[in-house]
């Protein structure tokens, strides 16, 4: 297996691509991490979320801080990984937020999943205003990756 | 869609079927995402790395705090996340950690996939003893998660 760190334009393009992965925030050097769907547009990361989570979103309001993991295994000698450092920037429903989350709206509508439910338990049920929606986005300060194949690179190049 | 809280012996299920996922540590507040293969023994989830990522390795023994994250997308209906918190604990080359290492390498070796590399980018191989391998373990404190069906799991047991 060949190991080599992606380019800022490769670590772009999968982002392009891909539209599940998972977020991790802290509060109190406690980490926690949320599988969420995301659109990636320029230096951004639009996501989308209830106040079910609503713990997350305080610990993110409270430490803007978060990294943001995407990746590809097809074996296990093939597969790549996209690493973000970034900040939490909420998109409340104010009027000077309006474009934003209009902007996030666009995109997130075609790639609904989390935030479909029919039903929700009962647990999550009980508790009020569970389904209000929380738009939110995630701006990149700096992006990394690895990929991984069974051919070396170098020799690929090559020939 | 209907989602549901999966209890702690369905989480523990998923999490012994599995075997890849994503530990996230903290330091200064700022979390990190890393993909890595794992396996799951009683109440403790071993792992594996390089000191290639030593960084993060640094981040662990500063603050043992993390969380580790696996999920099953199947479709956009049909999903599964388990979540955990717990803590680093290393598991040195010292003789009082040689049964807890040896039992973390008979799991692991079953499952290499990161720790294969045969070649390592030049970036990398630049940096000394970036292949000394460090065992550690993630005790588990708490362990939650949500499933996710077509159908509604509260129709199905009445029939």
């Amino acid at each position: 297996m060949f190991i080599r760190e992606m380019s800022v334009p490769e670590c772009r393009e999968a982002l392009a691509h891909a539209h599940f992965g998972r977020l991790a925030c802290a509060y109190n050097n406690q980490p926690y991490i949320l599988p969420m769907n995301y659109a990636a547009d320029g230096n951004y990361l639009y996501l989308y979320t209830f106040t079910t989570f609503g713990q997350k979103v305080e610990w993110m309001r409270s430490n803007p801080l978060v990294s943001f993991e995407i990746d590809d295994v097809v074996s296990r000698d093939q597969w790549s990984s996209v690493i973000i450092f970034g900040q939490y920037e909420e998109l409340p429903d104010q009027p000077e937020f309006e474009a934003a989350r209009n902007r996030a709206y666009a995109h997130l509508q075609q790639r609904a999943m989390w935030w479909e439910p029919a039903y929700i338990s009962q647990a999550h049920r009980e508790t009020p205003h569970s389904l209000t929606p929380i738009f939110f986005r995630i701006k990149i300060d700096k992006i990394t990756g690895h990929s991984a194949s069974a051919i070396n690179p170098e020799d690929a190049t090559k020939t």
